[in-house]
């Protein structure tokens, strides 16, 4: 019998899993939030992924539900289980990855090393923050950042006032996040696959370097590597997914600072981009690492196939032609990228695809990927 | 602008070319013989590829057609290029895959090597023949051989009385092709790439085993060779490539003899069996650099990511569970092991998956592939 595993939202994730599932002979289904979106051709229903009824009517069918994005809501996740849909990762684990507060609540528990943080619910508490912490840090919104949205770096508690406004207004009330603003050397992205039945791996450690609050950049592994950097990262990473009950890829990310400690910064439950890399430098890719997760299938290698790898994003420009005119003149000069392409319409700032390249010697590789990656940019 | 291929044919081959095109962005839309079949997922039409207004109306479409097998009759692909469609390989190469005789006159014209042949119309010709060759030679009907099928080892011409006989009331008449039986060490492969601007890649020379006639394990690249094996496979490979105007994948089929010649066996105007361990095991995969040269893109890089690879082919035996029910057991003691599957039914000899396994140890590499494909056979 086939294995069928669902996927809510129809994003650059979910048509990234596409090529594992035709491989290893699973069938992939889509819930899209529209027609033509990245991951369309394994779409088989279309609709809102807010709507219990229309999750419910797309779960019927699959023997697992897993995402594309960590956005629906907890009503309806709630609604899957109660009709005996598997939902990986559950509800329970999720809601740590929908809000930042109950996310830094329970590593804090877990006693995982994090930034200083407080929940703070008006102007006073924040100002009470950043006196205790040099007068300037970093407020989040606790819900629906991504990419740098929902994040402000502020040194006057009135900076803060529009998301009070606006939180005071949501009908879910609450707080916002406040951070220290870390003194990071560099920021690491830890990758673990997770099964139900416990089995985990952990992936090498790697640099991500962001741009504008986008990742732009992973080396993989991360140079410049210490003795116990990557033992350090894989205890946070394993503990995060087996504290938090993580299933699928889990993709932690984390500051290392200039006096070398390891501080978590954000989560994410499944694959991530700090993690495309694994497509063409891991023996086995975290697209496929998560369907097995979610299948409750023995987990892959996650051993790197390559020295190292540099995965560079392509970002949608202002473009006057399309991105395919650029693909003869990246692929000619460089024969040995990877070229992945999300099929979105160009667009300022937008992920459209991205490039990865690996080898023996990681000056090459950096320059490869980047030279590769460039042909696609203004 | 969305590049698209048109493939016709929907067995495995064009279903491990979703995963680049995937990835690429490029549209791959398929013609299957019936539904259900290996690249259901891309099918878009289904139809019979010996109809010239079917296979026509699929073209219409599509900035290039290519195809699953080499089975289009010539006055189909003839129509094809009189309505003014992209044959990627065209006609004129095509039926030098499409007619054994036609392919060792063509080989014989260029000076490759390849074993003492003669086309023979009657059994007086065939028992000269085996006379001038020590009593046994191989019989092979010219056209719809495959997989064994079509060949016969024979030391009377009365052996060949049938195939003369169907060939007496066959339309098209015509001869039996008959070569020497080649004293052969082992057998290789040698796949080459090529765009119709002319740019050329040949791939590592591998080792082949065939058991019953099917391809059973390859090695790449071939094990234990002199200083200039690769150089002469991969002249001859690019000789015949171009000497017969091949666009995409060629892989040459080769004997080594015991006193050290290569002498061409069969030809293939597609990825082949003996390239799949490319997917895994070389920076560009057979079905991503048939994409690109079909399309006239710049090729990828056919250098090897590995020291070794081993591909196992997964024949389907008489099964009593379903091929999925051996998933996990494979995976949990193989986690280095790719494995990829068809999506076709189980049947005795039948093709329905393979495992590749790379790595820097050829004696470790072989044995995890094939330990982990004998978890997939009886």
């Amino acid at each position: 019998m086939t294995l069928r595993v669902g996927v809510v939202g129809g994003g650059q994730l979910a048509r990234m899993m596409i090529a594992p599932a035709v491989e290893l002979g699973i069938e992939l289904r889509v819930l899209a939030e529209s027609e033509g979106m990245a991951a369309s051709l394994a779409a088989t229903a279309v609709g809102d992924y807010r709507d219990t009824a229309t999750v419910l009517a797309f779960a019927r069918d699959v023997d697992v539900v897993t995402f594309d994005h960590e956005h629906v809501p907890q009503d309806v996740l709630g609604a899957l289980v109660d009709a005996g849909v598997a939902v990986r990762p559950g509800p329970h684990a999720l809601r740590f990855a929908q809000d930042k507060i109950e996310m830094r609540t329970r590593l804090a528990a877990l006693g995982m090393p994090q930034p200083d943080w407080a929940a703070v619910t008006g102007r006073a508490e924040l100002q009470s923050f950043l006196d205790d912490h040099g007068g300037r840090a970093v407020v989040k919104t606790p819900r629906g950042g991504y990419d740098g949205k929902g994040v402000r770096v502020v040194s006057a508690a009135t900076e803060a006032d529009d998301w009070f406004t606006a939180l005071a207004e949501d009908a879910r009330g609450g707080a916002l996040l406040v951070e220290e603003l870390v003194d990071f050397s560099r920021e690491l992205a830890q990758q673990v696959a997770r099964r139900p039945s416990g089995e985990v791996r952990a992936y090498p450690v790697v640099e991500t370097v962001q741009k504008n609050g986008v990742c732009a950049e992973v080396v993989a592994p991360a140079p410049h590597q210490d003795a116990r950097l990557q033992e350090v990262t894989a205890r946070i990473g394993v503990g995060v997914a087996e504290g938090l009950d993580v299933v699928g890829m889990l993709a932690v990310e984390l500051f290392e600072t200039t006096d070398e400690r390891v501080l978590v910064n954000e989560l994410a439950m499944r694959p991530h981009n700090s993690g495309h890399w694994t497509q063409d430098g891991a023996v086995t890719g975290q697209f496929e690492q998560h369907l097995r997760a979610v299948l409750d299938l023995p987990l892959g290698s996650s051993d790197t196939a390559h020295d190292w790898s540099v995965m560079i994003n392509i970002l949608g420009g202002p473009l006057s032609d399309s991105l395919d005119a650029r693909f003869a003149a990246a692929m000619a000069e460089h024969p040995a990228a990877k070229i992945h392409t999300y099929g979105k319409d160009p667009r300022p700032g937008r992920k459209v695809g991205h490039v990865t390249v690996s080898g023996g010697d990681l000056d090459d590789v950096a320059y490869q990927a980047r030279a590769a990656a460039a042909f696609f940019q203004d």
